[in-house]
Parts: C-alpha cells; sequence; structure tokens
C-alpha cells in the first residue's frame, strides 16, 4: 500500500498548504518550500498505517496525516535557523532561512504549526482528541529539543521526545481517526514510541554519533524495533503496512 | 464582570502552563515568564465576554480564552526576536530572548504556540470548530506579519490579519464555547473585526506613527467602534462587558 499511501500524502499536503497565488506570496513559497515533496514521509506513513491496523482505511487518516507532517517540517526549519543548529543545507538544498531570511523562517515555521493544528482539526472522527495529541507532541518535541540544547546528556529524556513523540502522535491520531477502540490506540501507542527510539538509534550509527558503542546502539535498535513489532499483535486491523516500514526503517541506509 | 473575569482568564493560565517542577525547567520558566501576569487580557477578556453575549456563561469560555492568549504571548515572543523587531524590553522586563537566550526564546514561542490549540481542544463544545477558528488566526497572525515586514504598505490587510484576527478568534472561540448560533458567532465575529481595527488605529495614535493624518485616524477608530458596538445588537445575551470594553479600548492612554 505504500505508494498509494504516499500518493495520499502529497495530495493531501497540496491540498491544505496555501496557494501559491495567496498572499503573502513569499509566506506561501516558503511553507511550501519548507515541506517539500518526495520526503519519505514517515510520520504520515506511521499514521495512515495506524488507521489500516486500528480496522480502518487510510483515507480516514489523510488529514492527521497531513497534521504531523507539517509539524514535523515546521521543527526543522527551526532547527536549522542560525540561532540553534545553524544549518544551511537540509535535504540538498539550502535551508529556509537560507533562502528565504530568517525572519521569514521564524514566521514560515509558525504558521505551519498553526496549519498542523488547523488540519488536524479537519479529521471527521475524534478531531477533539487528535488536535489533544498532537499538541501533546507539539510540546514534547520542544522539550526535547530544550533538554538537547542544553546539554544534560539525559539521552532517554531527548530520544523520547525530540524524536519518538512525533511517531506516538502520529500513530495516535492514525488510530482515533480510524474509530479504533482505547486498546488499539493504545498498542499503536507503544508500538510508535518503540519505532521512534529504534528510529533514533539507527540515526546513531548512521551519523556514527551514538552516545553508547556501536555494537549496543545496534542491540538497543534491534530490542525496540522488536517491541515496536510485538506491539502490534493482538490488533484488528492489517498490520503488514506497520511492520514492513518497522522492518525497513532498521535497516534503512540514509 | 471585568475583575471576575480576569481572575478567571489568571486562573486558567496558571493550570495550563507547564509546573516550574516540570522538565526541562528553563522551557516552562521561559513560557511562564512570556505569559507573564497581571497583563491587560483583551483577546481573552473579548473571549470572555462573547460567550456571555451569546448567551453562555463566561466559565464556557475558559480554556478558550487561555489559548488566544497564549497564542498571542508566542507571537510577541518572536516578534522581539533579534532577527525581527530586536526588541531588548517589553513590558518594562527584558523579553525573553534577552533573558533566556535566542534559542530558548524562538522554542519557548513554539511551545506556547502548540500548547493553545491543546488548550483550545480542551473546551466542552464545539472543539473542533473552536480549534479551526484559532488556526485560522495562528495562519492569519503570521501573513500580517510577513506583509508588515515586506513594507507592502497594504495597512488595510496587515492591520486585519496582524491585529484583528486574534480578536476574530477570540470572538468567535468565546461565542462556540457557549453555544451560540450562526447567528450569533456571526455578529460577535463582526464585533471583533471592528474592534481590532479601532483597536489598530487607537495604538497609531497612541504611537504617533499612523500611515494616515491624526485627524482621518480619530475618525476611523471612532467610526470602528461604533460598527462594533453596533454589531451586538440582536444578540441574546448580557453585551454589556463587550460594550464596556469596547468603549474603554477607544479611551486607552497606554
Amino acid at each position: 500500500m505504500e505508494q498509494k499511501a504516499l500518493e495520499l500524502i502529497e495530495h493531501t499536503l497540496d491540498e491544505v498548504l496555501p496557494r501559491l497565488s495567496s498572499r503573502p506570496a513569499v509566506l506561501a513559497e516558503a511553507m511550501r518550500y519548507a515541506v517539500g515533496s518526495g520526503g519519505k514521509r514517515i510520520r504520515p506513513l506511521i499514521c495512515l498505517g495506524a488507521a489500516v491496523a486500528a480496522g480502518g482505511r487510510m483515507e480516514d487518516a489523510a488529514y492527521p496525516a497531513a497534521a504531523i507532517e507539517l509539524l514535523h517540517n515546521y521543527t526543522l526549519v527551526h532547527d536549522d535557523l542560525p540561532s540553534m543548529d545553524n544549518d544551511v543545507e537540509r535535504r540538498g538544498r539550502p535551508t529556509v532561512w537560507k533562502k528565504f531570511g530568517e525572519a521569514n523562517a521564524i514566521l514560515a515555521g509558525d504558521a505551519l504549526e498553526a496549519l498542523a493544528f488547523g488540519v488536524a482539526a479537519r479529521s471527521p472522527r475524534n478531531s477533539g482528541r487528535i488536535v489533544s495529541a498532537l499538541a501533546r507532541a507539539g510540546v514534547g518535541v520542544v522539550a526535547g529539543q530544550v533538554e538537547d540544547i542544553e546539554k544534560t546528556g539525559d539521552v532517554d529524556f531527548i530520544y523520547t521526545h525530540k524524536t519518538a513523540d512525533l511517531f506516538v502522535a502520529a500513530a495516535e491520531m492514525g488510530a482515533l481517526a480510524a474509530g479504533g477502540d482505547e486498546v488499539s490506540v493504545s498498542a499503536l501507542s507503544s508500538f510508535a514510541l518503540n519505532l521512534g527510539l529504534a528510529f533514533q538509534y539507527q540515526d546513531d550509527l548512521l551519523d556514527g554519533d551514538s552516545p553508547y558503542d556501536r555494537s549496543k546502539t545496534e542491540t538497543l535498535a534491534k530490542n525496540a524495533t522488536d517491541a515496536a513489532i510485538a506491539a502490534l499483535s493482538g490488533l484488528s486491523g492489517d498490520t503488514k503496512p506497520l511492520k514492513v516500514l518497522a522492518t525497513r526503517l532498521l535497516g534503512r541506509k540514509i
């Protein structure tokens, strides 16, 4: 289903982002540039996969899936700023602040964040709980980033919040959008927390900057992936898309 | 009712903001510092006044009122940044970036924005529509700010979005939280749009930087205030608190 899912994600993002003809044009342009196209879209794929795993259709979760990607991309825009990571390139292109200026990058990020919540609220089912899940992740991801900048060295806290919180919100929103029961929401939340941690350990291995030695990090990544997949047992819907995604992420080379 | 309303606003803000004992402490501290206490709280007063004018109780709109103040304060934190207005003082104290550093100010603003939506979603009635109204304002206020920075000189666009959008969302959210009908929501939206414009004209007079001459700006402020008050006729609830607020804002000296 992944190709169809990616098409749904790109289509929905294009639908909800401001037209380039809207005012001010530079804001619409910067917002669309930030979200890009053809990215990996891991978080929205988790959201759609969770909807299917909870017994619904992936179309049920189209808006929450777009919302989590908008939120994720705003965090990247702000992380790249000169006063944060001071990055000039991302995905082989100039970062938003490098291309549009620092003020416009801050503002485009701010607008993407607001838009994310507006899009999440458009879910036909459980919109209140979906927005709450997204807001928890929105505060959590900032807490993780502040902790990272402060260099407290609490890896668990940073990984859980900076990375896994958005994975968790994606899964919970997908399950809620599909009308999943509490047991499904909780199981998918657990799947996503473990997948988020696995993703971060794997990222450390690829970047060669793990706080642990290589063999320990590999074990942590493997165990977290196993725990993620185990959490899927007992769900009423089709869990194959999420299993494929989890397995692919563990083996990813970029 | 204004004293009681202000107490409800401060109480709700204190309830929803992260405790100083939460992690990371610097984030909670910066968020609370940004929101401050004892401010004028104009937007939440509009929200509570709209709930009463729509026939409900002001307690119905406590969460939306807190949400609009959180959103407003995040915009101030980001507007003050060095790459934006580069302000070092606000309300007689160092600005957030001056006190906590630029990265923490960006992040505290980001977290306040996410929190605003989470708090709005807690409204017992119409939470989906309330979040949508807040998100429209959240994108609109950024559009107004970008247009202002770009110096296009379109005063109507800038005032409508940079200032009035938050007033409009405050009123709509209050009416929706009180279970007001479509006619009430629309009337209160019109009230707030006009009040927002009046507020901005009045601001220009106080700052001495109006794009028009003094006499024209005074007429614009007076007419917008009259239009705001006229929009309140026909509402089923008590419109006195909003009338008092509108009259007081036109006469404000700070």
